[in-house]
């Protein structure tokens, strides 16, 4: 193969600058504000994959954000490789922790700091440019198509439907994703387990207007007491979720697992001071590395009533909220889950207010074997960049779409991802290495190669 | 006496329209905007008891808005009231539900409509009013001071300190005041006691900073979770406060008294309606008057923490907030209070975080006894204007300067108040029936008469 070190070394300055370019463009799906901005950032993409070496590229408008797809078909007789990522990102706020404009790129400690500079926009880039890579020294040994969206922090809503109507366009042998992160930058691995997820709004309504808390307060219902008292419900002292039937389907993880992922290093006190956190916490009986890749939780992700200015009002007021969401693992499903936990909290809603439950959305937790020409091709090339063997790992995270497309397309996924923990993807001051920025470009180019021939001995 | 009636009836005309006067000021305490307005309404009070008869008035400036003082002195040996009172209002938002311009005062429906109407101008005016009749047919049997402030609804900051540095001018037999409420129209009552307060803010710390609840959910400590955990421990099922010694110094009411306050009518159907909640919930055993009345309670007036946005965001947040109130009774103390519930919430914080709990502000709970000369004075006027035998009531409400006047000048107050509960006060469309503005004036006029009456009596 001819060298991707020289070619990523000839076109660093492009590549950052049209990373930048990216970056730059404010698309956030959870806002309306930003509409325009997500139609203008899957045209970016579409220029990107043209210019990339893509025979074709299209922009799909959906009922939500629209959807991009590309390809380049070498041979109808080669393996064909579908690369997923997604262009939008999370909001911003705290803005006033950002050290730098979100939305305006810098280079600094040898890191890329912006708003989606990890998690996706970096990542999936990678892939556009190894794809360049390929196409331009004319090295690409399988066919290659590109499906980019704008709603993966939003719940995917379009994409399933895109998928049902269009399962031969996107017809693939293994789908590519870049949207995960390694154990360390030392420390390759390989993705292998994703938790599902499941969300809701609730929402606690008393009287119709805010009240005088001295007036009334002790003799009427106080929408946040209630909030508290209802969540606080939810889980125990040893960290367990007490919603009945909670736990009814959660895969009983073998003790040989166990064992195995005992081994992937993990240093506590490493982990507690990366998070400046004063202790970790979480489920009674199981270690960290379980509680994140093979137990489920119950987050409050959000909460809000009543006054929070400065200083203090005496008031009792109309309503309280909470976002609260639950990672899944396998074989628990978001829908029945969905309406356990919104049955749950209308069950144990009090009479004298009025409780509502909304579950917003969610998506099944997923699991890859590890036997595949993929999971081997992509072991292969870390190796090789990073010269270590990648462990296979359990994320907490979730990416609901991986087992939507296996639902849906009936198509594994492999999550080729370089991310670290301290990027903090979703947090205030999103980063991304350079050192793992161009180390992936190389990896997943190296992934090509081996895919398509691993593949070919496995299909003779 | 020379006949109040009469005055009324002759003077009708000329009451309202300097009422009106009064009104048109916008003299919204809490808004910067409005400080010209303050000015201008406490000179407006100046002149208004010069003209009614005061020997002398003076606007003393603050660091906040002015406060005014006036004074007919009759003679060193009678008596002296000190009517208190403000004359600021509060803001008029929402402005879209007023039916009339907020300080354009009209007469509808035999109802004066403007904002202060009732609260505290409409009241504050009855008893300039009264004192004027009893200048001008020369029968005011004591001497009256007059002490008007311009922050009664931002905390009246500036007043303590004015009262510290001029005791003497203000030293009185008793403290009149207008500013609360009757049980009903048909039902006449004197506010006998007023709950106490305090009030905290409390901070939940976990990572220093958001983290993807994805990656660590599970694993972390998530200081919503903790806090509603926190917040949920300070109550139980039966609504009762759970922190030890909150109860230690609340006064237990004889049943006795426990009788007569159950003969206040009271209907609960319309009392949920009013408020158009589900349903009362409140203190296991206590009736919906006794939980307002005597019993202490605690409030969340305020909750944030994550994200509050539009749709879904994974996201376990650095910080979690909560402001909290208690209201309290004889005999507790606000400061004792505002170190237990200090204490309790530091206590029971999960070493894995950081919880941070400032006491913000309190004010001690009132009492005033029945059987004073003022009390009688106060029972025996509303008797002759209403046909009645006022009840004595206690309020849930603090009205924090009253417990202050005793504290500073050690002079006790007589709430000789006639708004009523459908006068929308600090909501729009604030109201007051011409009925109780006539009454009042006519009220206040003989309690004068009562209280020079019953105060020698008791001090022959």
């Amino acid at each position: 193969m001819q060298d991707i070190k020289e070619y990523i070394e000839l076109h660093k300055e492009r590549f950052l600058s049209e990373l930048f370019d990216l970056l730059r463009i404010p698309s956030i799906s959870s806002q309306e504000a930003n509409k325009k901005d997500m139609v203008a950032c899957a045209e970016q993409w579409k220029k990107m994959l043209l210019d990339a070496g893509a025979d074709a590229a299209q922009v799909f408008p959906t009922e939500g954000h629209p959807i991009v797809f590309g390809k380049k078909i070498i041979h109808a007789s080669l393996p064909t490789v579908l690369v997923y990522g997604h262009y939008d990102v999370m909001p911003v706020d705290p803005i006033e922790e950002w050290k730098s404009d979100p939305f305006e790129p810098i280079v600094k400690d040898d890191k890329i700091w912006a708003r989606g500079a990890d998690d996706d926009k970096g990542q999936s880039f990678m892939q556009a440019k190894a794809f360049e890579f390929m196409v331009n020294t004319n090295q690409l040994p399988c066919n290659v198509k590109f499906l980019l969206e704008g709603e993966e922090e939003i719940g995917s809503h379009n994409l399933y439907q895109f998928c049902e109507k269009n399962k031969e366009m996107l017809a693939a042998d293994i789908i590519l994703v870049s949207d995960t992160s390694m154990l360390a930058a030392d420390m390759p691995s390989i993705t292998v387990g994703l938790r599902g997820l499941a969300y809701w709004q609730i929402k606690v309504s008393g009287a119709d207007r805010d009240l005088h808390s001295g007036l009334y307060g002790g003799s009427v219902p106080n929408p946040i007491n209630i909030l508290c008292q209802m969540l606080a419900r939810a889980t125990d002292a040893y960290h367990r979720v007490t919603i009945p039937h909670f736990y009814d389907d959660v895969e009983t993880v073998s003790l040989a697992e166990r064992t195995l992922m005992a081994e992937a290093p993990f240093d506590v006190e490493e982990y507690k001071k990366e998070l400046n956190i004063r202790d970790i916490c979480g489920e009674f009986g199981y270690s960290t590395k379980e509680r994140t890749g093979i137990r489920p939780c119950f987050d409050i992700c959000g909460i809000w009533g009543g006054y929070t200015g400065e200083g203090t009002k005496t008031v009792i007021p109309s309503e309280a909220y909470a976002k609260i969401s639950t990672r899944l693992v396998p074989h628990q499903n978001f829908q029945k889950i969905g309406e356990t936990v919104k049955s749950y909290f209308e069950f144990i809603a009090p009479k004298y207010v009025k409780v509502e439950v909304e579950f917003l959305h969610g998506g099944a937790p997923y699991v890859s074997p590890i036997d595949t020409p993929a999971y081997k091709a992509a072991e292969k090339a870390l190796e090789i960049v990073y010269s270590k063997r990648p462990l296979p790992v359990r994320s907490g995270g979730s990416i609901p779409v991986i087992s939507g497309f296996e639902q849906i397309l009936g198509t594994k996924s492999i999550l080729l991802g370089f991310g670290l923990l301290s990027d903090a993807i979703h947090s205030p001051n999103e980063n991304y290495p350079l050192s793992q920025f161009y180390k992936g470009i190389e990896a997943i180019a190296l992934f090509y190669d081996y895919f398509a021939q691993y593949f070919k001995e496995n299909n003779p």
